[in-house]
């Protein structure tokens, strides 16, 4: 039986030109597969029929759109994921349901092999092939710009040489990866970390320093997940993207940063995720109002062991499930309403209201209705601060 | 021998208040201690005299803002300390100095009693109390507020009844503190955490709503902490006070958050720190470049710890100390230079520069000059995906 | 109505003393409930009868033995709960479930308040009145022991006074809490922290330096929770006494240490707990065989906390029931066998197997049939190391 | 110029046919360098010979015993370091001490490769590696077993072949690595985890089953680093050679586990540590004397994180050095005498004292001299519970 190449295809000069690659290096059989997961851009029928023209085998489209944002945008926001307190996991997300998909069709295609166009340097490799380790253990990966040297000069003269449907013309001085989540962008000038980003390097947010009127929205949650906007019932992706927008026009979620990446190297990354980013905000303020404190002491542990496992490439692995279970007991309660105003590049949380609120007005108020009983203070700070007052004693006994 | 109790002064109607009150219900002498820790506002030498006229038998003032500045806001710095990733500590910051200096005037005064006006439902009790039973063991220490159930109002007809020289007539809706390190703003209409603050609660900042010329700074560091600001030298305090004047004239810095306190219940808080926020967000972006990456990842529970243990009141506390040698091992090489733009509410790095950076262009770039040998991935990804992939095969097979 | 008083009853000379004592003092009527969670010594109907003879309005006797094992013993074990890597939660598991049965009486007899006997410097205190805060916020708290400074020489001269039907002569030199996990021993020479125990002090355990033959058992696991000895299927309690019993002919589980107590004191501790030391070794090693590294990893660091949390009385607590999730989940694999042989103090595994095992022979073979790629090592060695590569560098740069 | 391979030589074997090997494979000279470790076994100056009528151009011996008891053991030992819980890193502790004299020899004989010994599945080439990259980056690694796939049998057949001066015909079942801290046994039947160890695999200690009488042992700690024994100074070296004698007497320190591999794969491993066991037994408990609560609490996971990290291979890195920097803060008070029964297996402490005490016999007490105010606990418990009772009331509210 003939090889078979399970793709991941982006409609992009790269991925076309490795359908005919793959084909003549390996003899195999390619099927590309594209996975909408809100990037945007081209429509995807259009990318599924070059994926023909350039050779494939078989071409599969896949609308993930609202799987990813319900089953990995949700999760990533209710462990407030945030990668060295910054960066919201965009291509992190993704990787391991696109590599699912690949995956799925390995399964029905018979694939041999999976392929995907990241580099050796970058974390995608290792998200990508963690997880199709876990989902498809006996397929084995190619990744021609890692282990055939596949370069993309290489690849503009042989789309060239083979006359393959691709315009190598247009040449974006950036590389890009985008989803409903948020988008990254690296580029030459970057790579200088002294250097300031420009305008020019944002698509989903506007200039923030450019004076707008505000925006306000109302976001209400469930269990720790997005249900509606401003009252309005609406689906985790038509959340997302509707934060984008307003978000985004704002310029709130805009980053910078230089990164730890996996393979041991710091890089320069400048992000936007304008929704990602509002609603973290807005989650973690409703968790200030409705987690006890132990429980919001140890959590913020359990979501930075979340973020660095996800961006790590183990989406699929057994530390993963267990803190989803901490996690989702955790946001039994994480329900209620969180105001925000949309402004100048900042979500800024206004008002918060919560059937399952924690905060108590007769105990906090310090007017009429005073429900704390001051008199047990005493012998709380005093037993409180009993270990380190003997510690201090002994430090003095001691010199 | 007459017992003396040394009060903790601040000059306002309360504390003066206490003064005659603590003599009268103690039969003790009462010494009065003003620590000046940056808070602006009234003179120190007639705020020592106010305590003279409303009967202290001494009168000290401490001029504690270097002091302050350096040993306590830096540590909190290179801390990143932002209790629950929000407020960076103000209050809890300035109780432990001013109850050093309690206890050196208990000393030099034979003091055989402090005293603070702290209610009994605070975070701040705490830090007073945990501090000089760590600093002074066997002084003991008396709370009006908290103990005899003292108020404002009796604290008001107790100042007529006496002809105290007191203006009592003025009276501010805000509960206030304030530091060289930020502000803390409590007031009724708070209390409903629905409502958002009015421009009227904000002293230390100004709308960041308002359109203005961005401003940029560069700061640099030495080891963790600030040196200079746009190449010149300056001290800690120099610093944050510029930084506050600076950040402070665009908005940045300030925070509404629902808090867990020490003693168990949740309340409204609103804060302005322009200096602290501006300075914590160029120290992450430093550590970012100069950090390695398992230093930093295991950094991010010690400044967590830190943070709470400092809110928690345990300043003076063997955990604290030993936290601060891991810190300060960390910062051996967090020094260079970090670009700022500081408007509408934002302080935003565009630029890190360092002769310690550990971002290595030659390793990071897809440009010419790349130095990182893709050929070491292929091993790396699969044997760093293995256990999760052992694990994920013994699942399917257990089905 | 009649005040009604719902007391932690023992059958002990301090709790009998109680019932006149707390009528006496509070006008109300008293509810004595006994709860048997495996201590041993006397029959249950005879201590019933005893709450009544000394003028209980109620007495009632639960038999609460495998709900103790099951409901709290096992998830400590499958949290492996140590405190301070040592004491296996004895009294801090039987608190809890104690209050439970004291909240379930106050609610069905009308109680008002509840009472136990725990002096106001131990940790049981505040383990059963944390756990009453939770289940009957409304219901008060007597402890009359720490409220009343009630102490052992008055409940003698009371009970002779009163003539209760108590035999006050034997006077025990020790103080001891046992249930079917273990038993805590306190008294006077041990205070002395350079006194070793003497034998006297021991009763779950033979002395383990006397020369006996071994023994061997194999405890089968499913999903954490022991479920068979020798083939034999058996409930927790079963199992639990058995291997008290076996392992504690052994000297096995013998504990001897200083310790952090909650209110801030450290004091000197005598354990024995030959079953659940046996018990945690073997679920630790079968975790070992079972669990995925990462995931081992972190559970300890969740073990670690749960043991604490447990241990400072916050059974019935938002971070506890979300710990339990994190370890339920991680438990899921954790099935299979493990043989032990129990001899002269210890509980060694010498064997374990499992249908779940992660151990993969033909990974970890050094002889014929070794399936490791070992060419894909050395890339992963040179990226593993590359962080603290560069750091190298940088400080060798910087001299 | 020639090459010269710096190779690590143990004197057995492998190492001494991969001189003639190295010389043939790569054209360089060799240069052997063996470290003692204080594993017993051959006279060094024998070991060192050997090397040269392999034909090594440099043969050096180095007597690093003192370094490594002084600067790797004990650190562990302040560290608790038990991977796992169980493991004292025996070979995890002379890897990086090792590679730090071939560093020097590098240095000092110009070499341009080091060699080791390691197997391309094992933890050992990590950490011999991880180090190198730290101390000579630019200094290559050849591992003949994993990069060339040298085995045992080629070995044996290419020293016959070249008339090389080693015995082969002496074939032990066990593959060892032994040094002062410890010594690990793997061999075949031990790959079956359902097989016990047997009397054989043993040589640090004796049957722990035979009767003896047990042996008592005082050991001084100064700062978290044992000083003397019984009274008698001596240094770390021969502090932990004595205990291997006498703990090792009655069979202390045998370990047998399933491990977690860093190359991601589980394995079999018995060892035999009897001083280190011994010692972290004693440290422990020392540290529960003197070291105050909530530092021993955090120290948990530092010492958790140090013993992971140089399992790993990162001695020489940044986290490392900052964690030691906490562990030596935390040591400052960790001084005094801890009694130990050795005996059967058990290495058990029966007595502790310490100027540094923070145990405070007036505060434990529960006879005469009791000075703990226990009227301070009502409010203690209270304000401590106060958090889970809110979140209780929600939840029985919410229902």
């Amino acid at each position: 039986m003939t090889d078979r190449v399970v793709l991941a295809y982006s409609g992009g000069l790269d991925t076309s030109v490795a359908i005919p690659f793959l084909a003549d290096k390996t003899g195999a059989e390619v099927i590309a597969v594209a996975v909408d997961v809100g990037q945007g851009g081209e429509d995807m029928e259009v990318i599924r029929k070059r994926a023909l023209d350039c050779g494939a085998a078989e071409s599969v489209v896949v609308d993930a759109r609202e799987e990813f944002a319900a089953e990995f945008c949700m999760p990533a926001l209710r462990a407030n994921a945030l990668y060295m307190d910054r960066y919201p996991l965009v291509s992190a997300l993704s990787r391991p349901l696109i590599a699912k998909h690949l995956a799925k069709a390995a399964e029905e295609f018979n694939g041999t092999h999976v392929s995907h166009g990241c580099t050796g340097k970058g974390n995608d490799q290792v998200r990508f092939e963690a997880a199709l380790a876990a989902l498809v253990p006996d397929v084995e990966v190619i990744a021609p710009a890692r282990d055939y040297a596949w370069t993309r000069d290489k690849a503009i003269a042989f789309a060239e040489e083979k006359g393959l449907p691709i315009d190598v013309s247009k040449k974006s001085p950036y590389s890009i990866d985008q989803n409903i989540w948020g988008r990254a962008i690296e580029t030459g000038f970057l790579e200088d970390i002294w250097n300031s980003p420009i305008e020019d390097v944002y698509s989903y947010t506007s200039d923030p320093s450019v004076p707008r009127e505000p925006d306000e929205v109302v976001i209400t949650f469930q269990a720790g997940t997005p249900v509606a906007l401003d009252g309005r019932a609406l689906t985790p992706f038509q959340i997302i993207a509707e934060l984008n927008e307003r978000a985004g026009a704002h310029g709130v979620g805009r980053l910078d940063m230089v990164e730890d990446r996996l393979v041991g190297i710091k890089s320069r990354e400048v992000y936007e995720a304008p929704g990602a980013i509002a609603l973290i905000t807005a989650h973690m303020e409703l968790e200030n109002v409705t987690v006890e404190r132990d429980l919001a002491r140890f959590k913020r542990s359990v979501d930075q062991r979340w973020g660095e496992l996800v961006y790590d490439g183990l989406w699929f692995s057994p530390l993963k499930y267990s803190l989803d279970a901490f996690i989702d007991d955790a946001q039994k309660h994480v329900s209620g309403e969180i105001r925000m105003t949309l402004h100048a590049g900042r979500a800024v949380v206004t008002g918060r209201r919560s059937e399952a609120s924690l905060y108590d007005f007769s105990l906090a108020t310090y007017d009429t209705g005073d429900a704390f009983d001051q008199s047990l203070a005493k012998g709380f700070v005093q037993l409180w601060s009993l270990p380190s007052k003997i510690a201090a004693a002994r430090d003095g006994r001691l010199g």
